[in-house]
């Protein structure tokens, strides 16, 4: 078989693949991790690379203009290895580096604080799921001889252990040395689920100190770990990085049509497992800690990123009528998975409540204690999916929908994720029409990001630059409004702006998508109140999770229709409410058997077929809703 | 490092071994079995081997005659090998083949008929611990989009399981495959603890015929496995074998101080799991099946070979105050263990009691029915120990005492198991003195088995040949009895009598081991009786359990004073009562639970400090015992 060595800048990584292989898959072998949000079948056009040297065969694409493909771009997955390669990978197609997560005042709403999250962990009481346990027991003499186990037992019971005591056979066989070694004086570690108290492993002497978990969210985009420490229940460390299956798809969709490739499901294990390992070496880095150190595992995410964490062939998550294998899951050895920890060391994998409904959202809601109140939440995580969940202690309901790629960058010309470079914040002047615009990080502007595009369009539409029905008016006095090649378009930045080096530009099918997906989420919004017959002034409090939470400005948020016309009082956010949830679980049996019990009872709505949902997001393709009376506040052509 | 080449026969078996190794070891890494029930100290003089051809180092034992030494014989233990060797393994030395246990009439007391077994299976309701279950269920609809774990879970609900049901990962992968391959008809196995039931596989369609259990008794000697078809209870196959850790020592003692060599516990591990292995080859030809078919293992067998299969060290059983890693065990991967089965086939241990009262018998005495009954019944099972048993209903209580290896003929100048050529039926005429004797198998007689030694003590006994203190009265008028090399002797059978090729005595230090054997048994029957306030007239059972017990003439054992004095009608043989409890096990959770609550509530008395017993045991060192009162039925010189 004929083969060719494909070397990535500035990485300077190679893959050896074989003629007339995709530059794509060459890039996902040499693990260069490039943006490819339809997962390589040309239909998103972020693979662009630049061919420096070497012979290729690719496919024109209308993602590509001349222009550019006259400087050697093509997109990586039409374009076939027919020679040795040298291809550079610019700055708008690499993966990068996760922002670090700021403590910002936000516009409308409130911020979670540090000090809200010590204080609501001070009120949860120390008691792991899984810990080391000191055993001091009294030597065994002929008037007391009981077994080992027996003995061991007992002290579990005198340090509270009421449940079944079952010894794994390879703790069994470390007994009798480890009781004999230091007198008498055992650590063990314990996994205590409801069912049985599972002895892991026995050493001798006290090894109590320095234990910790690992807590991870397991985002589609985004892994965020964090260690545990098991006797202050705080964070010793935290580090996130981008999931390296974004390779393979940014959305979960696409992983799941990549998935069903030769070896696809496979080597979207190994890739997410690769992102974890390398977030556990940061972490132990970071706590000069080993994997010693770390007593358990549990993890996070979307049921999509479970069942591929897991193995599990998330195939018929897809087909209606969108079954999952399983919600609720065993603990699974970490070793087994791939991730480089003790072979003892166990993973417990969050509860999820539907296919599209997660443990990172069911994690959030019992994070942010909406299951214990008596108050009325609504908990909103959006990304290419809208989840919300709606309830208190007496309900829960909960629904997906799909907002499509729009908020997280895709389908929109140069959208991009909230990384380096990314336009975050945008405002435009209603009396000249010019943009003003603030990137991630202070950097040269290279797209837009989602909270970008939530702003940008607000702005246009509070400027007047376009219309309720999104449409630009090509006819202002400015130069920012045009036709593109794509047809009308704003220009947020021209090249030369803030050191851009190509014009950034927002296209009336970008807004079109934009329309789309924030017409989603407010009617699945509308359909979830209304089937417990309650109404948006019933709603208490309103969460919104996760890092587009984040970024997000409620305010103009409201003003293009995506969110309810709520008081700043009523927005919280707060923050990555999946690694809360798998935090908490870390260090209180009760609250892991909470969102247990979270995810047991809350309903889940399919809206794939529901009337009344397509009838919603019809009325919501409007700035702000054809139904004005929702949205009070929000006034068109004037500043909020 | 210099090796030589040894070759045992007539098995034709070869080892390479290092220079100056012993015989022994050569013949153990050969996977030739010869008998050393000392474990290859030079003490018990079993492992005799003829030097064929080749250069030895040998040390001078008396257990060697001089005539013997002349022929080429040498201890294999005590002979280092300094150049290549053929090696001739005379028969006594070998293990040879388990006789089959035929269905006899007893002379005393009454043995248990197939049909009361059969009786006895029928009264236990089917309900194994490990079954396959077919599962049918409705598909998934949008209205009914539970997960594949939900709808499996139901389905397993209304086949009746109660228990929280947990998916092993392993099953999980194969769960959404398994469901939609054979339309929602699916195989399940599952294992029921009393905690949970765990799925460990799922296989589409009906796959629940011919799913068997494995039974095994792991005997310090013998190994007894039978297949148990899981729709009949029935067993399909049954095959026994010498337990292959005899070359390191024939009991148990001998066996923890083999384990406590370099490689020694690991060694013990592998042959008894060879042992296994081979029975298992044999019962899957003899059933026509696979491993498939295999669903669990049970296990039962005395504690140090419960911890020996298990990878536990035995060590601290031995030593004051004698405590086991553990008495009761958790389900373990057989093929982790080495068996030659599925991944996914565990094994159950069933549970002990204490380091010298294991799970063979409280296997045994739930089989008998003890724990259920309120009659007062004293289960026994004598080997190198004897252990006991007394109680019914409201209490258990239960002891063991060293016999020494002499009812297994150990520490008797021609004692041996009860294999081909043994010498276990003796009657003495009180006339001529002259022996009529009866071996195993009608071969040519070769040594004495414990059934022989018990029949020729009390016939020599009964004909004034020994008297009560079992001296030998050499001044009869028969060549008989006489001075030999070992002293006073009794000639069972001279050289050529039924075509012994040596001569066979029984001497008076035979007689001494014997008589100190028969003394602590009974003793400990006596110290039992005594903790609870009862006698001997109290018991209306006396269960005689084992391949001694299959053996053995109780009348004889009375006439010793081994057994009390009852009525035959009291005497029950019950056979194997350790693997009829694993049988047991295999079929119901009721009669699983009720072994593990049986081990739970039996009380064990240590009588290594016991001055009651001390006293007891020197009481009864005379023939039958210094108390009279307690045989009334056992007259001297008189046949009983």
């Amino acid at each position: 078989m004929k083969t060719h060595k494909v070397t990535f800048y500035p990485d300077n990584r190679v893959a050896e693949v074989a003629d007339g292989e995709s530059v794509l898959t060459a890039a996902i072998a040499a693990d260069v991790h490039i943006t490819a949000t339809c997962g390589g079948d040309g239909s998103c056009g972020k693979c662009r690379v630049i061919v420096d040297d070497g012979a290729i065969v690719t496919k024109q694409t209308p993602k590509i203009s001349e222009e550019d493909a006259a400087k050697g771009y093509v997109l990586s997955c039409l374009t076939s290895v027919t020679s040795d390669l040298k291809i550079l990978v610019p700055p708008e197609t690499r993966l990068g580096i996760v922002p670090e997560e700021t403590e910002e005042a936000v516009a409308y709403g409130r911020m979670m604080t540090a000090a809200e999250e010590a204080e609501s962990l001070d009120a949860i009481t120390l008691d792991p799921p899984v810990s080391r346990l000191l055993l001091k027991m009294t030597p065994p003499t002929l008037d007391d001889n009981a077994s080992d186990t027996v003995r061991l037992t007992r002290a579990l019971r005198q340090a509270g252990v009421t449940e079944p005591v079952i010894f794994k056979p390879v703790a069994l066989k470390e007994t009798a040395a480890a009781c004999r070694e230091a007198e008498w004086e055992v650590t063990a570690t314990v996994r205590r689920d409801p069912e049985q108290a599972l002895v892991t492993m026995l050493q001798p002497g006290d090894q109590t100190s320095r234990a910790v978990a690992l807590a991870i969210d397991v985002g589609t985009t985004t892994v965020v770990a964090k260690l545990i420490d098991l006797e202050t229940k705080e964070a010793v460390a935290e580090t996130s990085a981008y999931n390296r299956q974004i390779s393979c798809g940014e959305d979960v969709i696409s992983r799941i049509v990549f998935a069903q490739r030769p070896g696809g499901q496979a080597r979207l294990r190994e890739l997410v497992v690769d992102t974890i390992n390398e977030a556990l070496r940061r972490l132990l880095a970071a706590a000069d800690m080993t994997q010693d150190n770390i007593v358990a595992v549990y993890a996070a995410g979307n049921t999509i990123m479970q069942h591929l964490l897991l193995g599990l062939n998330p195939k018929y998550l897809r087909e209606e009528p969108y079954i999952p294998t399983a919600t609720t899951f065993p603990w699974v050895r970490a070793r087994e998975l791939g991730l480089k920890l003790g072979p003892r060391t166990n993973l417990y994998p969050l509860p999820c409540v539907a296919s599209y409904l997660g443990a990172d959202i069911v994690a959030g809601v019992v994070a942010a204690g909406i299951p214990a109140s008596e108050k009325l939440s609504l908990y909103i995580d959006v990304g290419t999916n809208g989840e919300m969940v709606l309830g208190n202690n007496e309900y829960l309901v909960s629904c997906s929908c799909s907002a499509g790629p729009a908020f997280e960058g895709g389908g929109v010309k140069y959208g991009m994720r909230a990384t380096f470079g990314a336009i975050e914040e945008v405002l435009v002047d209603p009396e000249t029409y010019e943009p003003t615009i603030k990137t991630v990080g202070g950097k040269r502007p290279i797209g837009i990001c989602g909270s970008g595009l939530i702003d940008a369009l607000a702005e246009m539409f509070e400027a007047g630059v376009i219309d309720a029905k999104g449409k630009i008016n090509v006819d202002l006095p400015t130069d920012r409004t045009r036709i593109g090649p794509s047809g009308p378009e704003y220009a947020l930045a021209a090249a030369g702006d803030n050191g851009a080096d190509r014009d950034i530009v927002i296209t009336e099918a970008d807004i079109d998508n934009l329309m789309r997906a924030k017409a989603a989420v407010f009617a699945a919004v509308m359909v979830l109140l209304d089937s417990v017959s309650v109404s948006l002034k019933d709603i208490d409090r309103f969460y919104i999770a996760g890092s587009f939470g984040r970024h997000l400005d409620a305010a103009r948020a409201v003003t293009i229709g995506l969110l309810p016309d709520l008081p700043a009082d009523k927005f919280f956010y707060i923050g990555n409410g999946s690694l809360w949830g798998a935090h908490i679980s870390a260090v209180s049996r009760d609250k892991r058997a909470e969102i247990a019990a979270t995810a047991a009872r809350m309903t889940y709505l399919d809206l794939s077929t529901n009337n009344k949902f397509m009838d919603g997001y019809v009325a919501a393709l409007f700035l702000p809703h054809t139904d004005a009376t929702l949205f009070p506040s929000v006034k068109t052509g004037a500043r909020a």
